[in-house]
């Protein structure tokens, strides 16, 4: 069975979905492209033919109910995940969204019972956990003794950045879409941290604002028992980027962003350090849908859904975070959101 | 007028202090070392031996009272900083004493008040605050634009934290002797970040206790109107040390402890970074003993005054992520120290 795809949105992590999809496809993966989403008929078009695309719609509703696709790309702002992704569930489509997965915990487990309850995959596009360095830390994690220190830093200068200092409202920084940095980049330090060691004892989220009260940079604490998880993202400055990783008898560093987990230095007791690099850079999402390819074509809807556990965990550390840091977005103030709409977005890259 | 010292402690932090005192002098300081005081007649003779210092005191009393000296430096544990430094300054005595400067801000402020009132020099030896790379991007601060992030990671796994684990109750991990990550190594942290953005809004701090309630390791986050520092210690773990400093136009960093500064890398509007590096590194204490001695020569106290403010605002903000952590020193319980005492403490380096 073809898992059979369309796509919602025209930024570059479209680029990258698609050619990721390109690279299983190339490797004997029934899977492919079928159609695009754009408002724009330009955009759509555009995209469409740099993969080889066939349709391009600029109506939601009509994508929605096109035939040729079984699975939506949920690649929206992050305020209009949970709208989209929705909506793809109520057509009976498949959904595959991306990061961060809605905007809150409870939009979130909306979506999860309604995939559960429709028998539809629902799957989150979060490149780390499928990371086959990352695997490799969650498998030997236990070598660094007694944890004692995460810390990771995704801090990039968003050209978006320069936009909104220039009053220019772009979704990446703007609450009615659920923007910030701890939303767009924080997300992968949380879900790396999660990942590795589950549910945190407590959540603290401090953060330097912009005036419209959206967060610029700032550092979520996770704290467990007996170690600290010290998550750290800007999108108003440029940081060395890093993922360092501690117990008593080691240590796992990677010196680049926390999406990725790149060339591993693990070091135990003080022994020479060996570096781990077991996958491919130039196309970091491949393993995640190369993951989803496999659950679709097993029809394994019951391992789809033990993975919404850790959807609802990072949801609710993220709203925990927002709240001690008195961040609130448009979509937490919705008791209900529309089932549809004209897609009132901009079709730009979530960066 | 020769700068005579007589040292409390034989760690290897007294070493260090000896060698930047012979560089000096060997550049024409008129500074020398007259006594030392051990507990140990064998530790202090072997002290003395190594550095050429005429007299060893095993009776603190008689050293106090020693009239070849005139300053004395307090290299005890942290606890007794305040026992030794206040004894010194009462017996008409010039004090350098090391970080932790106190236990808690009383102390220091018992001392500072107790030096002006007898027109005595008393010196904070923080080897970061007076090093010419530190000044260099204290001097150069601005040109980051505005400030967003401060990380700093001094971390470090003890030898002592085997013996702590022994049950051998080790000074650095003692509650009584004001142990623990945050007053060993964060301190560098703190007082960097102190010595170039002021008094905070406000003080937290996370961190990993060991069962007698010391702190193993943690993070310090320092809050300001619009930006924050992140301030890492740890004695349980190894981890990568650095120094990262970020505004919107640029950034420092050095890879190195936030006690050195060393190879610091500057980048301003992403152009080409350019390596800073203006300073001995073999002789770290150098530069804070090449300042004293220069106040010393001038006579300059009020100067020297100048710098209570600091230690003020260091002790205080320490007491602050204490008490945020629930972490309280024997010091902190008592009304009024002891004048003087048998100098119960190891003479063990404070690391």
């Amino acid at each position: 069975m073809v898992m059979r795809v369309g796509t919602i949105g025209t930024g570059f992590i479209v680029d990258r979905f698609l050619n990721a999809l390109k690279l299983l496809k190339s490797q004997g993966g029934s899977i492919s492209c079928e159609a695009v989403y754009s408002r724009s008929e330009q955009n759509g078009r555009a995209l469409a033919d740099r993969h080889g695309v066939a349709r391009v719609y600029t109506d939601l509703e009509a994508f929605m109910e096109s035939p040729e696709i079984d699975f939506v790309y949920v690649a929206s702002p992050n305020g209009l995940h949970f709208m989209h992704s929705r909506m793809a569930l109520l057509h009976g489509k498949h959904v595959i969204c991306e990061k961060s997965f809605t905007s809150n915990g409870r939009e979130a487990r909306e979506l999860t019972s309604l995939a559960a309850e429709k028998q539809l995959f629902l799957f989150e596009a979060i490149i780390t956990l499928h990371m086959p360095n990352y695997i490799w830390i969650q498998e030997n994690i236990n070598k660094l003794g007694r944890m004692r220190l995460f810390q990771g830093n995704f801090s990039k200068y968003s050209t978006r950045y320069d936009d909104y200092k220039a009053g220019k409202n772009p979704n990446i920084f703007n609450p009615d879409f659920s923007g910030g940095a701890l939303m767009d980049l924080n997300v992968y330090n949380i879900e790396a941290a999660l990942g590795l060691f589950g549910k945190p004892e407590s959540v603290h989220y401090f953060c330097n604002k912009a005036d419209n009260g959206i967060d610029l940079s700032g550092t979520v604490i996770l704290t467990y028992p007996d170690f600290l998880c010290e998550c750290t993202a800007a999108k108003d400055c440029n940081a060395n980027q890093f993922v360092s990783i501690h117990g008593e008898d080691g240590s796992f560093y990677s010196p680049y962003a926390p999406s990725f987990f790149t060339d591993v230095r693990a070091e135990i007791n003080g022994r020479d350090s060996v570096t781990v690099n077991g996958q491919l850079m130039d196309q970091p999402m491949y393993y995640e849908l190369e993951w989803f390819l496999k659950l679709f074509e097993r029809g394994d809807l019951a391992e789809c859904q033990r993975w919404y556990d850790m959807i609802h965990l990072v949801m609710d550390v993220m709203d925990e975070a927002r709240r001690s840091a008195g961040i609130i977005f448009a979509a937490d103030c919705k008791a209900q959101q529309p089932l549809c709409g004209k897609g009132e977005f901009e079709d730009g890259p979530s960066e």
